[in-house]
């Protein structure tokens, strides 16, 4: 197997949260696999709304736009119901894998339906959205939130508690799998694994392995369509006043 | 009935559109509406990609965000097919219209079923998505491109030659009424309307009475779900290297 | 604005609820609209099945059939998932606007996905249906009756308590914005809005606004397609034997 | 096998075609099977517009409230694509089917998709809709219509050649068996069978078996839910100065 | 009406489950029609997995190709939720109707939506990707299992306690008609009929009148598409050392 | 990486498709990864109808239940739209992957909707079922067949030109992805890909790599739910009398 060098994009600005995120997709990544993190240098410091998710959109995007480091062979989009996915598939000349999708894709191989458990559950409707439009909804039985908020995924028992609650909510409204629907948990994915006896399917695993794959089969995105490279037009991103930003 | 004052945006920086935009909005406006038209301050300066979009989609956002003019009732987002109205819903406290689903949304009431014509075919599935997700799209017999693209709309013969074949393709999938899917095309609207005998939306003229309703009947953005409004937390809108930019 | 005059029909016969009706719809009509309330004839005195449902259909089309009051610009039928609209549609030639799929329209704009409450738990089946098919089901998370019937509604403090009860199980369903699924209840309307912090939509007031859209913006029914005007032949409505009504 | 007494509502006024439909449900009627046709006393004199099926929905439902007759222990209705079956249900005791859906339930058992041939396009809309809420659309591959109007069925030549041409088109959008949508055109069912090599169902037949299978079963209308008895309440059945009919 | 010859094909191997389905379809055939069990000479004891539903089409569908008693007009096969249908369909030259979807189509009959009450909760899935296909999910409110193996089924009162549960909850997703999701529970049918007063249907008895009724119809499976004959072609059925087996 | 062993399954008895399929297979496969082709030892010589296919499912499961050769990680099921794929999820304690919903996943990895074509027109909408139960149709424009049957496909230059014509129907229906809807046809893949300059999914290659991404994660099909292990009882897997076969 030839070498894969895959850059993987946080979908925030907070360079402890890629670094978690690459080391899990390193953890996934496959002996000859390289991965780089990549955080973008402006958007939300956490996406956990309909605006975090459109500007992380933007300046995931800007950081793939701007990249000019060593080249790579995929992308890999890691935040779990976050837009812009389409956008980067334009973009860059290489296959493209969100982590929300990427999840749902194995979780469908597992068991005739699958569950989300996430964070908050203001990011239940997105994460729906995104699924639907990727085409892996119709096996979805349910996004269920936590009620947790990002500090509170400091308390480990609190947070174990309460992803535990929220899977056996979607294990009852027919998950036979669960989808951990934020990235950088793993240790979370053994918990769940254990005590519920379900397999549970992590993101930015998923999305890595199945850009190790498109890469290894030497498989594009379609430029015949609507995922055309972009025309080359005026662009601006961002504020140029930078007193503003 | 008291005085609306409407913020209408533009989804690219290019400050004609916006012009052609407001005058179509202030032409269907009732006599106590004020219109402002909003060009973002960054962005594309046409938007006609995925790409385009999402880049769209945050300068939009931020060019409300930062605005500091006067008070306003009410916003219209003038971007067919363009992502972000989840956002802007979020973050101002007025009612917010996209003319995609006010287009839809009125077409509704017209017929059994409706079809839309826009102008590059790269765009048809980004309004089909658009309106999937508003909610809308169970009546819509067909979304058609023209193949032209903004250039070639300089050319009225051409151009309406395109949008009456386009039309009539629409028609022949069972739209029983019309959605212009592009902007500042009063023209076309007369033209498709008389040559057809079809009744014909316009995505600017609708979003600005479905606006002008809401706030007329005190109704606002919901914040019981997904739609409340964000954290507060440290964001970045654009490089802050402006040499980069 | 020029001045609109609307026509409202009740959907039963019941003269008081027809005069409710008109006074909240005066409360949405803008400055320059007339109201005018039609009571059919003949039907039913509340409409509350099936039954009575097609029975009101008939009775309605046949009122404005036999109508030779002054000229109109628009009608909005006031029968909350009562059927007839597209049979009003074929009839008039001016836009038709039923309460049941204007409230749902706006109800869209609101949020990402609405609830109905209304009164008996047997019309939930009606009204599901007539979203459905007026293209705006996607976006309902629920249908809930109260389990009231119409003498109980003279209790207030009862049917606040029951709209209150329906009302958070469509929350808790996902409903972000709820729609009153019945006509002249303004008090209750205002009581949902005060204590469960959701915007609430009213039909009748929904479906005034936007017949002044479309009557605003120059749009009529389609007649090309399932829409046309039906043929003249031969139509009795009703028993020509008067003794036996 | 105990005695069957089917009542056969038509739709329209027209005692021939009652007369038509009578021939057609007994040569399906099996040998213990008594039919008994009705037409209503008013109501349109064809059905073949959504008012038309609203006036006829009464008419029909009327006319069972209003028979006194010998008893009966089915009732089918027999208009294609006509409303009004759920208030049939909700008024009589015994078990009603209404021949869109009958013919629609015995197609799914014949092949994986059928079509629907009828004859005014306008018509096509409302089959849609009807198979819709029967809960047996999903199957169905296209409705087509002929563009014959009721006069033109009076030319043999041009009926056949019509029809055929409809049922080609459906047999091209996936249909593998055809369901005729119109009423009385028993050689019509021949003809298509010979030249298509496709089974071809007719409604009224269909429904006169399944009216049998229910009474067979004691098989009867459910009354917890939807369909419950409608409660006593006044209604008129059509305008009460005769001299206005 | 000319006798019709119906065999009914057990899905397992189990000769009193065949004689007990015989024994239901005899009750509900009507006079002029045989019914003809047939036990498959393979397959599982009894088919309650995907596992032993594949066997079992593969057995049913042996037993139908090598069967040389006398002549049939119809298959009825009486395994709930089972594979095979479209095989058999595709094998013989008479109508084949399978449980599953003939009691959905005449639950369909009798109310807005039904419900399905079956045995183990592992088959539910099975079920329900059975009606979908079969075009007559839509209706479906819920298919809810018992938790009851079939030993479990020998104890009369907790059968009943059981099934009587299922259906409460069937009914509180909205079902209006319970479908018996197993065969041969005559008794069954009797106690959910008479405790909550909504219609049961019973597969094995709807599947003999819909039968019955193809038979009489002169209606047969398309050959036009998906269900034309198989290619002759080399096959074998089973491993041909019998040691093995 | 640790070594991966896969097996895979033929869906008929011909050897050398076996052998074709394992060509193709390894060609995929990482190189850590051991490739097994198994061919059943009954069932049809090639799977072409609904007959074929339910024979094969009961073979292929036969032939893993009687496996005894060397320890395996996972299982690829090679028959495009064949059934079985739960049942044998049910049966072996790793990994299950069908060739059809694989190539379905990654072709939705790659543009917004995917078309597939296959060879035999009859085997369409098997395919279309097979998709929509794994829960990937949504994005699926079309299963376009070729027309082809086994022995067509000995003439390369024919083939090319039925697979073309087919390719181009598919993008027309909007597949922006191509699926190739039969296996061991690599020279295929390549003449696609050149000539329409879109990216084509081949199912045992996309099977293979989805196997080894499950075995890397440490993945396994859930037993908690409807794929729990069948419960053991008698079961036999073919006629008992060899002379019979």
């Amino acid at each position: 197997m030839r070498n894969v060098r895959i850059v993987v994009t946080n979908c925030n600005t907070t360079q402890e949260m890629t670094e978690e995120i690459v080391r899990g997709a390193r953890a996934a990544a496959g002996p000859g696999t390289a991965v780089l993190g990549l955080t973008p240098a402006w958007g939300p410091e956490s996406a956990e709304s309909w605006l975090d998710s459109y500007l992380s959109a933007a300046a995931v995007i800007d950081t793939l736009r701007t990249y000019d480091g060593p080249p790579y062979d995929a992308v890999v989009m890691a935040g779990f119901g976050e837009h812009g996915r389409e956008g980067v598939r334009e973009l860059v000349d290489v296959p493209v894998v969100d982590i929300t999708e990427a999840a749902a894709h194995l979780a469908c191989l597992l068991g005739r339906r699958y569950g989300v458990v996430t964070t908050l559950e203001r990011s239940c409707g997105q994460i729906e959205d995104s699924l639907e439009l990727a085409g892996v909804a119709r096996n979805c039985a349910a996004v269920i939130g936590t009620g947790l908020g990002v500090l509170d995924l400091g308390d480990p028992d609190r947070t174990r508690a309460a992803f535990l609650a929220a899977a056996e909510r979607a294990r009852d409204a027919g998950a036979e799998v669960l989808v951990l629907g934020c990235a950088g948990m793993t240790g979370l994915q053994r918990t769940l694994t254990d005590r519920l006896d379900l397999p549970v399917v992590d993101g930015v695993a998923a999305a890595v392995k199945l850009a190790e794959t498109l890469v290894a089969l030497g498989l594009r995105t379609s430029r015949a369509g609507s995922l055309a490279k972009p025309e080359p037009k005026r662009r601006t991103w961002g504020a140029t006043d930078p007193a503003r930003v």
